[in-house]
């Protein structure tokens, strides 16, 4: 049985986020969603947004969705993830995620799965959805239902 | 008659915009540079950057300057432009503007027209004067007149 | 009146190299698909190729298709373009466009305006639909009809 | 049981390629390594390159070499793998196999898994190896053995 | 004699850093290593940062360690350095660099002179660190001593 | 005395290239450009190249112009150099040199110092410099003088 951990802060949880888990579940056996809490700054929205995530995946039991409040790799060797699943949506995300996963290989050995977004979804992010938003604009079809 | 939409923040507007415009104007009859203004922070200044552009622009009927608190894409149509001006300074800018034309196309079916900085000039950001200011350098010489 | 040039080999003419003509016509009246011919290694498929491209096009009078011997700039001149139009797919495209309209600009003036390839279509190319067709699969959905 | 499929020319098999052999197989069942053979230039020294690996491998029975001659992705479904295996060097890697990724999962539907390079190897190439040989360089230390 | 500045905020000063500093020293007589202090918002714990590079370099005459409060290339020449020098870990970095360094250029007409960051040390960053910090990992591995 | 090895083919030597030799000159003591001359394929105007390339730099002691058959790091150590020196004209190249730098430093410890290109000369190469001759163009303004 393989697991693979996808962790973010997924503010909103977005169609591009939902396509990275999909997908993953063609290569692994399970997927653990999982939030990673900042202590510092809580955030009062926390439990509403991993509720809006178990509900699309209430009727799959390949997917877990999860807080924790430890460091990535730590929370991966706790629930026995083999793998950090992780979406690239371009060059930038690339760099970025290829110097996450070096030193989270550094850390604790762990591989990173590197998943292309696909093209069609690759401008939707959270921050646009966050964006969008504060002006009145519908989000309805950037959010996973 | 085609009319462009140049948004930004302009603070201030530099000798890089200044020169997008007049190479827009080579393709569009009209442009109209507009300051988007975030209404959760209004800017003392932004009647003050107004006034600056319009000063430079105030024999030249083809550009217009403008606010705006709306998504720039609803500003567009309201204006009736057929497509957003934007310049492109290095790939990083690139891949940020992708982003952002996608999303806008997908909003509102715009189009986006890159012009990529000319490259002596591509060091020259707003960011930069207002370091180099900060520092109480001179920035005469990267700042619109 | 503004007309540009979308030059190129177009070998084949891809359902990406027609996205970039339509999204061109929103900003230009006029454009001229143009084969640049190599007199060295002259190609005997180049006027089919020329008459694929003007069945597509043969009821729009905004589009016209040409072939041409000199530098790009000096035929964009003979035509009287005011800009030389080009499709973006990626990161590394973008490098080269950039090199490419900075030394067009310093030989003879002329803008570049560049568009971002639809990323639905930026896997698209004229390599990938000759290299499929090499090992015997259909490419009808990628050549434009 | 899931296979991935590791699609390259492999001239010749360096200790980068076997480090992403090595990391695939903590995430997928079985890896066929397989060498794409261009038909039109068959290579005299195709099944030396296979015998090598073969070599390489002969003890690992999650791991095995062979030769094709259609498309990446017919071979894949003839395989019955879920996902092609590539390893990703650099940024300009990122985009040839986002591309290719894309086209591939256009043509079939299949998976593309990215593991990025580790670093300490993100220099050694096929083509470096060559280069250092035509030189007289020693080159055992980059070739997988 | 050819000095060259090192400058930057070593919060803290990683190994990453200490490896640029050694290999500047292949091609510079000197290396000044310096702190921007950002007046608006002094650091409590600048002088400890520079007390623990200080150690660092007690035994080696060619480094020196300073605080500056101007622009950087007006410390520069105080200092009569001929050159900057940078460390490179990724295509962000160089672009970020790159302009930087025509800003620097163009200002004063000071030279840059970047170094690649070791691969194997391209992940390592004074903010990866802070980050580990803050969840209670071990950095001593990753901090210069 | 520190020297600095130019390798190249610099067909032909363009005003790129003279930049940043004039500007290593600020960092290292002499500079010696090198042509590499593949020995499967001589090039007939390999002399000419050099003795144009001599002509130009006659009258400075500090740069010498030579051929080497053997591998860049191998030659480098002959003449007793310190560092590659390197122009770094865009991210692609960034990409090239970071794996060509790694290979040399794996091969024999040598350091590479990367100039970025002043970005009113990113546009000029060598290919564009042949390129605008085989058509025609009058190159006079690339090329060293």
């Amino acid at each position: 049985m393989r697991r693979a951990l996808f962790a973010g802060t997924f503010n909103p949880f977005t169609i591009g986020h939902a396509d990275i888990v999909k997908r993953g579940l063609e290569i692994f056996d399970e997927v653990v969603i999982a939030i990673g809490e900042n202590q510092d700054k809580p955030s009062a929205d926390i439990s509403e947004r991993v509720e809006a995530i178990r509900t699309i995946y209430k009727d799959d039991a390949r997917v877990r969705v999860a807080v924790y409040h430890s460091l990535t790799v730590d929370f991966a060797r706790e629930i026995d993830a083999c793998a950090l699943l992780r979406g690239v949506r371009s060059m930038t995300d690339f760099e970025y995620e290829r110097q996450l996963a070096d030193a989270n290989r550094a850390l604790s050995g762990i591989e990173t799965v590197a998943l292309f977004t696909r093209p069609e979804l690759s401008h939707v992010s959270s921050s646009l959805v966050r964006d969008l938003k504060k002006h009145g604009a519908d989000v309805f079809a950037f959010v996973a239902h």
